[in-house]
């Protein structure tokens, strides 16, 4: 229950997240839904695929369709106090990305992955939607040229498949993957650390 | 029967639709059989991969490859007239369209989703294939900012899937479906409706 | 196990071709990881979902998540050295064009599709991984419109899909269709061959 809660709240700030750049782009209503729905909701179908639980979880489930929706609607009309709010969504942000690494992270294992596969789907889950967010916006990923995000998650993810791999009790690994992801993403953006780039100029 | 030829004719001016977006990309041959493929097929796909109906009908059934390949060489060979036939593929493109959104969001019913997400994979049958088209071409897809084009899609697959799902025989209410769908489409086409936009500035 | 390693020398030199874009896109580490990564394994990630073989082989053996890995550091670190062996990194990248369309179309016959479609998703092998590369990094895919690249493929698969198809062992026909694929490759990048543009200016 509690874990459904808040799966519900990391899809619906990852949609705000999707309704804002639609905005931003000057995409119409119907755009403004389909990037907020494909934000909140893509991680989770890239990870359904990849393991192969189909239909997605979010198919069988009005609420999870319903959410992004919401959000999307609500970017549409308040969009610009959602720009005013913008360190708060942000805070949000990393909070749906700490949830997502840790469980979907833990729901590939439980479909019989190994440890180091299911760590990278926990990645692929709180990263997959903003990258289609990003593509079909016109830009490449935030995440691949922006500040530290995925390591985080990458992180946060393999602490709680290793525990719960490793027979520890889900609870005892996933709160403290979920609070190690977030504390170093809210860290990150406060202090804008960025993950290291290549040295040189680019040999073109 | 029927459904499948119309099926194809649908299959075919998407591909159609994806050939002439290549060949004024100056892409290559290859190029524009892929993206001919890619517009005619990936509706279908993108649904059959979410409700794990696969491998894909298109795969299993070797009219669904030679339709797009057709159209593409059509495209490829002809497509100065093409072009100047626009208002005409524009029609069959609302065509297709009209039958996608009916046809992917029945067979996402049979296959035991519920109503709701029925009628959303009628959408993605109807509009997956132009998003990747877009996306491939590089640019934003079309149906994410221009006219009114998923919305008839996303009314007349819902048409059509609650009236099945209430237990109304297919027929009786797969025409009407596709046929709001089809009008609402074409009056949008001529009259240059247009879906709403956030208001204000982007608050970037 | 000669497959397995051909394989992975296979999805070495896509990830080194992945993780050379990312770096000539200025991405930051995670950005030539995620490139190189998504290149090596992503055309048989798409295969794989397509004929339903859930959850990809990839996923399945820490082998296939070691390599790219490796490919990505070696990009990110020895990038100057790279570029000047962009030859011999064209000449691996034909090797492993030959070799996943052919692994890939087998990989297809087997599930249970037709010639025809394993033939086709022995081609989304060999150049799935490329084009997703290509979106993520923000330029129309090469392979639509460059030079020569996804016939040879397309061919080289189609002759070891119909020589298994039609009872001849899998050695005699697999390393023929191989070989097509990377000589014409070979001599297409030699001889800079270029597949046919449509006739007359774009009728835009």
């Amino acid at each position: 229950m509690l874990l459904t809660v808040l799966d519900l709240v990391g899809i619906f700030v990852f949609a705000l997240s999707g309704g804002l750049v639609a905005v931003r782009k000057d995409l119409d209503l119907f755009g403004v839904l389909v990037l907020a729905g494909i934000t909140g909701l893509g991680g989770g179908f890239m990870r359904d695929v990849l393991i192969g639980a189909l239909p997605p979880a979010a198919l069988a489930d009005w609420r999870y369709l319903l959410v992004p929706v919401t959000a999307g609607l609500a970017t549409f009309w308040f969009h610009p106090a959602l720009g005013r709010m913008e360190r708060l969504v942000n805070v949000f942000d990393a909070a749906g990305l700490a949830l997502f690494c840790v469980v979907g992270g833990l729901k590939a294992l439980e479909s019989g992955l190994g440890p180091v596969p299911s760590a990278l789907m926990g990645l692929v889950t709180a990263i997959g939607g903003g990258m289609l967010r990003d593509v079909l916006a016109g830009r490449v990923p935030v995440v691949l040229r922006g500040e530290l995000y995925a390591t985080p998650a990458l992180v946060g993810g393999t602490i709680a498949v290793l525990g719960v791999w490793a027979g520890v009790d889900e609870v005892l690994v996933a709160v403290p993957g979920a609070a190690v992801c977030l504390v170093w993403r809210l860290l990150a953006m406060r202090r804008g650390w960025a993950a290291p780039r290549p040295s040189g100029a680019a040999s073109t």
